[in-house]
């Protein structure tokens, strides 16, 4: 009997997971619309949406303009507090070092992820930061959702990106008749 | 000769840190006197400083407002560029997961730091993300710079911390005859 209610339990948050992580998927969506590279992150507090933030480095030419430090820092300004620990952070790519120590920094209660970052990831792939006793504040870390989704995006985004750089170089090899007379 | 040659140059970048830890220590006095866990931080472009910061977590109650983290998005803002390849970051304190993860992200050149943070140091303590060879950057770090101050003034503000805590329980327990009448 435990075991079916903790399944039900785990049904739920899962179709709970879902619904936010389309959520920011469609800020991921946002930042690749302005050409940035593609991942949107949510602050949730009970079930409510706090803080959101999709990829801004190149607009604001900022090297934190992540979509988990935006997000955080919106959540915090709402919240008026720097602990978050009644928050769940959204966010459709495994977090980057300096994001994983934000959400530790922010004492963020769990963390849910889309796909992996084999290059950069910082709580499964390159390291798992989320988990490492020595430090004041572990989270559970639940990775996979909507997973798909999120690496689609990203994929399409570099294959855009590689076509236009090839676009670019055949330009300039070959101007047209009209470009070069 | 070739030695000595590089003892000169090592001596003089030496004096050169030193004047930037002692600036830098100027921001970590200040954290201090505001009640914050005094650390100051300076981002050097040239020979120029283009960002400072000191800890103003509580102040700001954001989770990200590290030293660090401040003085890189003012070098940002100033430079207009997330891309901090042409400058040295002082911190009077080894950086933090998060802090060493802005400073990778923001590809900085070379950093240098005060005293070690066993319990939450990222560079050298707990892990040595700076050196990592699966990242996109790797820079040189130099430690120990005028760490007996760096550490002197964090002692005393946890020191005061504590004796304030000490007075507040005593108050409690014993209000005065005034007070308690």
């Amino acid at each position: 009997m435990i075991v079916q209610c903790e399944n039900v339990a785990n049904l739920k948050m899962n179709a709970c997971d879902q619904n936010f992580m389309k959520d920011a998927l469609a800020f991921a969506r946002a930042a690749g619309a302005c050409g940035e590279v593609p991942v949107g992150a949510l602050v949730v507090a009970d079930g409510r949406v706090v803080g959101t933030g999709f990829n801004r480095r190149e607009e604001r030419q900022s090297p934190l303009a992540h979509a988990e430090i935006t997000a955080i820092e919106e959540a915090s300004r709402r919240l008026g507090s720097w602990r978050l620990n009644d928050c769940d952070l959204y966010v459709t790519l495994e977090p980057c070092i300096m994001c994983a120590g934000a959400i530790l920094q922010a004492r963020i209660q769990r963390l849910v992820f889309g796909c992996l970052d084999p290059k950069a990831g910082a709580v499964e792939s390159l390291y798992r930061l989320c988990e490492d006793q020595r430090l004041n504040h572990q989270l559970p870390v639940i990775g996979g959702v909507l997973a798909d989704e999120s690496a689609a995006l990203l994929a399409d985004f570099f294959a855009q990106l590689r076509q236009q750089k090839r676009d670019t170089r055949k330009a300039e090899r070959w101007p047209s008749p009209v470009e070069g007379a």
